[in-house]
């Protein structure tokens, strides 16, 4: 009997380490923190169907995403301030995407500029994520940075049309005071932007799908539009040209008592079937198990976001390993037992569908 | 990440500084409490379908109530004995409504008279609450004062032929003796009636819809049917002429075991549609995103009854201006979220239908 | 707002003065008690469709119960051991049904003979509990004796082949030794038998619908099949020319895991309807809209148990009277506030169907 | 009424005397432990329907199982290590079931040869379990001296192409150094196999149902799959000549999230009727109505694991044949009350379809 950590070991771990505020910061949802809770639970309605005696010997959980190589099917969500997890901040996120084979959404919110990102993990399959902000020139800017740099897509967050509401108490505004964090894109690079100010400046609202289509216009690099929790948006996503669709909502940190993004994924997975664009999710990603049953209803890969700032914050770069290499693992074990030589065999047999009991009260 | 204050935190402050009668006869419900508390968890159990990329940046919370504008879909539902929450009674409430520029339902059991009351916050818009009493000489005479003072409705009680039954502990009733509270609306004003014993006298049952074609007739003022559970009252009240149908379950303080107000609220829309007449829903309201859950599933606009007797506890006009101002601010994110820029475009798209998730127990 | 004692109120002051062993002997269930629970649980699940707006200033709660007038159709189901809930025994609780205007079935296990309880309250409704005995002579006996003594009914427990399992601490056979209870109905009459040793030992499973037959032909009174829950079996019950049916899963005590009896009844109602046989149900009634809610879903009657023995042990005669108002006050406001003059008027569309709430998880 | 202990009892009793490496080693299950609960929880959501007025006087619970004769339809599922319950160890085990009349599985991982526990218990009867080697020549070697031993079946793990990964704290792992177990099917015997090493390492994987055909072909035994929870997977152990097939998760200790065994029984049911081939279900039983529901819907016979190293704990083979009398003895009562004479009446009717309440949420 192996006795191995998990990630709630690690997220256990992290909390005796971390101050407060940062916790708060990392773990915190919007309103009611009921969207936070489900995306987890959701995971544990759903129970697997394993098929048996298949020869499992040998099992590839390598995948791509937009058409790179990463060695199993689980990459980094964009979550600012790393800096508050751990000194070496997104430097020690990105070595280890690195050295894992997977790769990682850089946020907007980094605390180094995104040419030092490229630059400490040169051989790293790294993403670009980008808010969409006031001023159209910054984000071309970026984005073209983004381009010379080795960055091979832009996650775009469109579920922030205006910020949400938090309860979380007010130790973190303090904080923000105390522990100031800059912005890192402006910082060490030559930009024509005096001031990094208007960088965080939202649109507040404004954008349509026509933004996207502007994107498209300034960038050669695929579009994964992140946030969309309908079917209707996802059509809408596709007819305006993006490459992947990450079904998220936001970490239940945008609007609370929206669907968990497990329950939600075969609803956007039937809507986009055909049309080439890839489906991921990210959300309450625990466990290996949760990882095939994303993929097994309709994912080509999940992205994870808390679990990564926990393994940060205990132990830098290694720590972030750990939790990737914990969720490699388990994955992995979860294709064996369910029968599954590579990711393309996992598919939605491996899910029981409708009601899972001989009665229901 | 902003920090604001929600309704629960109100209610928790509020309850800090009332005395626990006060506390127990605002917040008990009947029996069991078992719809007190399922009217909240119902909203809990919805879940929202966002629409993203629509430009919100302009938003207008804004709509009508019997045909006269409020600043936004939340107004206030009739409740007793204000100054148990604070001295100044239903003078703060009217002024803060005033202000906010939503209207305010007047209870028959206010403190103050409805003369009072309008001139206070003489702009504020106003309608009267109207138990069913044995005396109908009485019920025309406090509706011809209300129709001289500006007051625009009449919101009828249906749904307490005779009085529930409370486990509240006799604290409360001690407190009856105690703090004796004066019936305002025959205080201070010249009235053929003697004492005021008779009006707080209920009809004990002996209504029938032919009661609202009487009303009908002795008042110019649209008519609201409060406390309608079923689509069958519900056509009933329109075959009767009422303007308005207010969802309502009495807060939980009636009929104990009915259902939540908002799981009801589909079906008693469903069974006036067409006809013009509004419907409304009050009980459980505590979040923006309920207000909008509420419209979706066909409410005009929604009513909130006890946060705003915890604001008014907490700081008088300032507390029910905060109260009012959380949920106008929480709705406003929750249509942007949305993608929702006015209230017309809220819909039955918004919510989930059936069950949630992949797979159920 | 009337402040009034209930059910669970009068349980919890029945607790703080019974000795354990009778605490335990009168709430135990068999098994894991599941079905002791889910009696009570299954009634909270339901939810009522009230309707307003009919004159219910004169309501008659009375009905029939085997052709006979009960004041309300709540009736008090066979117990044992009424000693150990208070001196008094089943004579409190007989001269307590009496006064209230409704009936008792007298337990088969009751400390005083059916003579003294038919002297004790002559005016009184009675009915006669059977268990199956080995011993038909005896059987035979009991029942000439109760038709001379003006007992007008035979409630026949069908649930008992054999003893069920359960798990009360010994506490309760130590009772049996310290405390002895003499059954009563051989004592202070002219009885054949010498002893009463035969009289409670039970036929262990020999029975069969015949047994039935064989009971109609030794009686001119109407037999209820006490202990039914399929529609098989009401069937059955109905063939072998059973007056009525008592839906009933012994309060719990028998076989554990079998369905509560408020959601077994429609299936049962169904299965008999018009066929003229009365169907009542006991098992988890505590409220007034519990009796609505069984009256609604197919029952003539409700009788309860447990709750008789805790108001018996808190105040003898009057406990059990005190009860017995409760539960009939509570029914009547229960009429008023669903529309109901009368118990006639009480139908099916008063109790919601199917999945009561807009989204379910 | 009877006062009779039950296996939870039986279990609570074990825990305070056995130590905690064994405790945590017999109690865990994989990952996050939800099938483990979800077992014994699903038998409780299922609900009985019992049919009454049938003579039960004379009952009998025996059946077959690969066509021998047991006293009962409850029988013991391979586990390893008794030795860490009781000093007995497998000795005590076997011989229990012997006098009690039903069959044990032998665990590959007995710490007594299969050779010695024939001995011990000759007239049992015995089956032998198989997990899947990387030498074939060892299963070889052991099957066939199990042939010669008496042994009627052989029981092939499928649901272990790899371990599973356990959270149980290192307690165990450390208590493997200290309390060093002997595998003990190559001691005590004259083998071929100089080392006992190579016996348990695990195929790794590499076994299709290939494997199955192999094992047909080597002994004249009855196979039985276990391990199998799908339609799917059932159908091609029918197709591979299997005699029977024990729908089982590893009592939750595989795959964590997959269905709870008696939720899968009527799918796998299903699957097979009218094949002729035996279905059997081990995980969660601890009553007498969980024998009962499992043979209701579609099982031949259960297995039980946890209960029986619980029982052996506190008191050898008697705590075993405590634990199967208890089992005995609740099933008897069951069939009692559901009105079966005899195994072959238990049927699907008995258990609840669907909905089981009148209203749902």
């Amino acid at each position: 009997m192996a006795l191995r950590q998990c990630l709630d070991d690690v997220e256990a771990s992290a909390r005796q380490i971390l101050p407060p505020f940062a916790i708060r910061y990392f773990s915190c949802g919007s309103d009611g923190e009921q969207t936070l809770a489900d995306n987890i639970n959701a995971f544990r309605r759903i129970r697997l169907r394993p098929r048996l005696m298949r020869d499992v010997s040998k099992r590839d959980t390598s995948t791509t995403i937009l058409g790179q190589k990463v060695s199993f099917p689980i990459a980094i969500s964009p979550t600012a301030l790393h800096q508050w997890a751990h000194p070496d901040g997104e430097h020690a996120t990105a070595k280890a995407a690195e050295s894992m084979g997977t790769g990682m959404v850089l946020s907007m919110y980094s605390g180094s500029s995104l040419e030092e990102i490229a630059d400490c993990a040169p051989s790293g399959l790294r993403w670009l994520h980008m808010d969409l902000l006031s001023n159209t020139d910054v984000m071309k800017y970026i984005i073209n940075r983004a381009e010379n740099k080795g960055y091979t897509g832009i996650f775009v967050t469109l579920d922030r049309p205006v910020a949400s509401k938090k309860r979380a108490p007010n130790i973190v505004t303090k904080a923000y005071g105390r522990f100031p964090v800059s912005f890192g894109h402006f910082q060490g690079t030559d930009t024509p932007y005096k001031s990094s100010d208007k960088y965080t400046e939202h649109s507040d609202g404004i954008n349509t799908w026509e933004t996207i289509d502007w994107l498209q216009s300034i960038t050669r690099l695929p579009i994964v539009a992140k946030g969309i929790l309908t079917a209707e948006d996802a059509r809408e996503a596709v007819k305006h040209g993006v490459s992947g669709i990450l079904v998220s909502n936001h970490g239940g940190r945008q609007l609370d008592g929206v669907m968990a993004t497990i329950d939600v994924l075969p609803e956007v997975a039937q809507a986009v079937k055909g049309t080439g664009v890839e489906i991921y999710l990210d959300g309450g990603v625990r466990l290996g198990t949760d990882v095939l049953k994303a993929l097994a209803l309709g994912a080509k890969a999940v992205f994870v976001g808390r679990p990564i700032l926990w393994g940060l914050a205990l132990d830098g770069e290694c720590g972030v390993k750990r939790v990737l290499k914990i969720l490699q693992e388990e994955f992995d074990i979860a294709m064996a037992l369910t029968g599954c030589r590579s990711v393309e065999e996992i598919n939605a047999d491996l899910v029981q569908k409708g009601c899972t009991c001989v009665a229901k009260l």
